[in-house]
């Protein structure tokens, strides 16, 4: 590191990319990069040279000596990173579609974080992961991992236990989404609101919320009880919430659990959409990136576009920077991050990954201790672990016992045969993208 | 205890106590019962009276100097016991009825045990058992309470918690049923089976089973995936399993995890019964019970009737007799049933009730320690204790609120807009066996 | 809070009060503290005078409107208090001699903290604490505890245990000083330093060194076992340690840890000193102070003087306010106290006190996640932690039998017998200030 | 198994064979074996063979078709086996002298169990027995590993966590002598003793115990304090107990206990007699020994010779077969053995070993649940586990340091100096029977 950072970003094409590079940039004085690589696959090479050049023409007009690269090359990439960061998507924005369709031809919410979609994005992911991982401990063996690639949790979870990594990190947006929510809701500035969470990734509660230091956790209940459709993600419908339930709940729930506390609602409105419209999140997603793109690619624009901001990913690659800056600089301040339990929260295994607050050292995030969550969140969040564990498993061994075990017990999922069904036209779907399941079908049938 | 032992049997009305009291007669050599007392309230006198003189006729043919008593007054029964055993039931069938029939109305099971029929019946049950509780620590401290009242893990939950009665033990036939089943299906004698259980009251897993003292659950697990709608209970519809589905989780569900994993098919046939018959279980169960005591009445019937074993609690009476008996000598045998964790079942509190082998002694049933539950398998565990302790404590408080919690995180309820419907009918259905609610209903109210 | 703090000091005529007023002064633009009173009883009239006056001219110099009171009636004192902290000594310093050199007659190392003494100064500490907690609850519920009155490990384990009062955090300066000495051990400026800390008081480790954000751990065992007779405090003979185990040790020990690591030469050490000059620390303690007072008395003094820094109990008063100004604040910054373990160290009960990096919020401290301890050192603070638990047990009962076992389980005490001998003589020795014991012993002989 | 089970015994020359082979000739209806392998080294061989026929005509005079061998060979008698039992001890009893005696002549007792003789004991024989786990991996993978070759706990923990063999007890004779004890203080027949059982190996604790299913566990605690010279074992002085440590400790301590509770008194006594007389109880049993190898030697002799009984180890080959028996016929009944502690002991590594009350299944071993112990046993159980750890770890490695931190922190070393001191005179003595050590001397010399 004497002469600044290594820094490697696989999936580098992304549209995020220019938050990234202008979070490095407006961090320079503090975090010397002296190298970033991005990384991408065959079938993203375009998207990269866009994405690539508007970073050059970024770092130019701040006038730093940081080196881009763009590279298909990932090996020659890793070798000797301090940082990696992944944001790739196998099989791009057509495998969300199917992730999030296919469920609702069978009645259940498709959800591409913890629900039968996101059983998918994982057995997808996960190889890749873990192949990347395999790389690291030969070229970078002490770099940071980086991941905001989703399911983070189920992919840390895996990393924690599938590979010899364990310098990982899994970040999200949803904590800081959750603060900016209720900073907005509260009409305050977002730097008087501190949020003490606690849970696993897309399933973090909010246990306390202070203003200026006061306890105000009841009352943002209520207001959420009274408002709450305004207290939401761009992806995830608004619906309100019933007012007794959040007050014994007595914990701030993030967006994406109406999915499990209005499950029927949530399912009601997805289908509706999908019929009417025909299309679901990741078709409106889509349309945003090549809009985006387009915007990219224009030759004057040298910093990062407002239009990024409307994009449901905000705050990722800001989130990335200020993990990365306090690793670099030992800060010892609290981020909300995904990692190694460790005894944080009882009751869940110490070597599973959970989304709480950490200090973030040199030594990477020491979670602050959680101790019993409420009774009433418990049983969830241990559903959703168990879950998690099981598709890490299944991703990991290509097996179809296993994977219809994850799609059973998924909470959104409401039988082994409604499950059994979703997983045969999945798996038929993404074909091309799960060689492993692939490999163990042809051994069953021979 | 010195000239024998003096029993009280809370509910004694039940037409289940006549097995209760062939097993104290079949036990007599080594369970020397004294006085067998019979308690109910003036709305079970009649029969009481039925039930309790076919007892005096069992106990005179037998020739055993076993003195019956028949009373209103719980008090008089519980001073100097040394046994107590519940089988109550607040608001008879009509309860139950409702318990299945009201969240039928609203798309949702109504499962008497741990649904939102379980609920109900825990809100109306645990008030009684704690004033139990309290009679006995004045009374009789140093009784063993035996409760076979369901839902009997929620109750074991809410004695262990709520009271300073420590000595108590829950009650169920599922275990012993799992292994006749299992004999059946493998056609051989129940005495040849052994079944290692583990989890919560109708929530239990076999996590292994022998025959002969060789493994055999992948063998059973075939089999149940083969002819699967063989193996259930009396009172559950017989649905199969996906093969695969239980090669993958490698634990013996119990006929009761048809509700969770096979929900869909399980509301569907509810749903099809009810409209169909417009009868639920409670109903059926009603008539069977009709019948029951018109047999009773027979002044010359002077044995347990047959028919008693056509209805769905076989065993259970079996069951308390086996655990006073093993207690009372000090056996050290092998018994299923309901009590403090205590660090068994890693990862759930040490003071949850838990359903596990025990080692039954003089000092109660020692849990044998599991370790970690199936990965799979935990996750729905824990959200049902999740339920059953916060349905608990709605029952304790008679609060409106944590009561829709406890429905709303009820993995068969699929929202919080649903619980609250559910959860508004039946309060107002079951008001007259709710007091603490109507309390604080009329406190909110003013 | 409105109109600036209300703080309660218990011990208020202590030789450490100056530190802590000027503390206090020079936090005033962030810890408004309105008033300060300083409690003590009658026999510490004279010292609470003295101290007393020194704190309100410095108040006087500084020009802070903060109101000093000096007062014997606690329950005065304690009304609508913010913070209470305590420092008193029960018996003075009579009594500390007596807890050194009594366990001494029978070869055994006194050791103030968790050796004999130690349990004897728990044992007169622990009914005040929790009387003063009684009185809190009524008069003051709101407010803090912030106990630096030895053993401060026990006593915060009595607190958390037998008393309500669950807003108290135990402040040793054991912590700061391990890090001043490291940093005079490396020489650096001490801001470079930053230390990970972990296990009980006076028995904690430190996990990990870093030095400007380099791990240096290895580094400063090896300086250690080169020069470890530097490393140690005003009050610790600084024996020095064997080199190769404290590398296989791989932790920093504190300096006490000597008292248990190097057990027979510090009782050789001791011995010796006690022989040749006939005085214990706690006399050294005594001379220091008389020069102290006379210092205090001087009227033209109006700061706090150098003299007290010579004092073994450097940094106490400095770590109070740092304390409670960082509570005051929610300041999140990161400092080593006494606290609820809550899960944050493997094999420790939740519900014990640990002293671990804490992030200190408006909620008070919370742990930062250390995991497993060591294996090596595991054992031994987990005997510390027996020891403590069953001191803070006969200290509440007045037990003789609890009292004998916690002697005896002592790791500085060789036997049972040696036990008797030593407790039996402390106990006639501090006899006036042993209530709970003297009426048990009476009831025994009775 | 098909046609009747091989056992292998390693250390099959040792005195106590003929009680193991007396066990499996009076077990014979219900545990076949068809084969015992006794095997040694060439140094045993004489032994061997001694005994051997004497297994042979004991055979012979039973009538009964099991097959003895007597072989060199250890590769060869474990093929295919299905019981492993281990006995040996590497070095004989000329190391066990050393053991004992090396620590005296610094003031520390030897303890060839869980002392400073013990850890020499475990760095000796723990290669050896990891040497015996990989070769049963190979050649007959489904077997028991039954060890009772000491230190029982920490070869047990060694084969827990450095060999893929799991399928392994420990086993003492501790917990029979503790029952035979207490009814011979009683003076009742044994049988009607009961008494549960947790703690480490040679730290074990009797948690209650029953008589005729009765508590008495104060009776018997005030019996030891008034009797407590006759309640020991053969090899362990019978020094008296203060009476209120024992009634606070509210647990039966073992003869071992004596070592860590009384340690003036033992180092004294062991002084005293090695001054005296010059010997050790090594060389008591080495006497002993020879004396029984020349009744071995009778042609006459054709069963167990009652001297055997003399010795120390008695009941140590009957827990043995009673263990395989119940092990073989899946017996479901109660002993205490020592294996994977799997949460059973609260705060004790879920992977580490323990000694515990079990169920005897097919599956081997299951802990009945203890929960957490009495706090005042519970820190010095962790110190002897934290002592147990590191000594495996050392003598996995052959690390000189991590042999010189479990020398330090074993509670019978008073400071890292002698235990430096020790660890260097032992090292040497015992130079040809520790070659991995001799291995990283030598690499740190070059």
């Amino acid at each position: 590191m004497a002469d600044g950072l290594k820094m490697v970003t696989i999936g580098g094409g992304s549209s995020y990319t220019p938050e990234l590079v202008e979070g490095l940039i407006q961090r320079y004085d503090t975090l010397p990069v002296r190298e970033l690589w991005l990384v991408d696959v065959p079938e993203g090479e375009e998207k990269l040279t866009i994405v690539g050049n508007l970073a050059k023409r970024m770092v130019k007009k701040a006038g730093l000596p940081i080196k881009i690269h763009l590279t298909l090359n990932r090996r020659e990439a890793l070798t000797g990173a301090d940082f990696v960061t992944t944001q790739f998507r196998v099989g791009q924005l057509a495998a969300r579609e199917k992730d999030e369709s296919i469920p609702l031809k069978y009645g259940v919410i498709g959800q591409e974080t913890n629900g039968p979609g996101g059983l998918f994005k994982g057995l997808r992911t996960i190889p890749v992961i873990l192949d990347i991982c395999r790389d690291m401990v030969e070229l970078c063996p002490d770099a940071w991992l980086i991941n905001f690639t989703n399911p983070a949790g189920m992919v840390t979870e895996a990393v924690l236990r599938y590979s010899s990594i364990q310098k990982t990190v899994g970040l999200c947006n949803v904590p800081i989404g959750m603060k900016m929510n209720i900073a907005e809701m509260l009409n305050v500035d977002p730097e008087r609101v501190r949020l003490d969470l606690a849970g696993l990734n897309h399933m973090v509660f909010g246990l306390n919320v202070y203003l200026d230091g006061e306890a105000i956790t009841d009352t943002v209940l209520r207001l959420m009880g009274e408002k709450g459709d305004q207290f939401s993600m761009k992806n995830i419908a608004g619906l309100g919430w019933e007012p007794e339930f959040l007050q014994a709940l007595g914990a701030i729930p993030c967006p994406y659990h109406r999915y499990y506390y209005k499950t029927r609602e949530m399912l009601e409105e997805e289908l509706e959409k999908y019929r009417s419209s025909g299309t679901t999140r990741a078709q409106v997603v889509h349309r945003l990136e090549q809009e985006l793109f387009e915007v990219y690619q224009e030759e004057s624009l040298d910093v990062k576009p407002k239009q990024l901001e409307e994009r449901g990913g905000a705050y990722y690659s800001e989130a990335a920077c200020r993990l990365i800056d306090s690793i670099y600089n030992d800060r010892r301040d609290i981020q909300t991050v995904n990692v190694r339990n460790n005894g944080a929260i009882s009751g869940i295994p110490a070597d599973s990954a959970v989304e709480v607050d950490c200090v973030i050292t040199r030594d990477g995030p020491k979670p602050v201790t959680v101790g019993e969550l409420p009774v009433a969140v418990f049983g969830l969040v241990q559903q959703i672990k168990s879950f998690e564990r099981t598709a890490a498993k299944a991703a990991v061994t290509g097996d179809y016992s296993t994977a219809l075990l994850a799609m059973t017990i998924n909470p959104l999922v409401d039988s082994d045969e409604t499950a059994k069904k979703i997983l045969d036209d999945m798996l038929k779907a993404h074909r091309d993208h799960l060689p492993p399941f692939a490999d163990t079908q042809k051994k069953t049938m021979a």
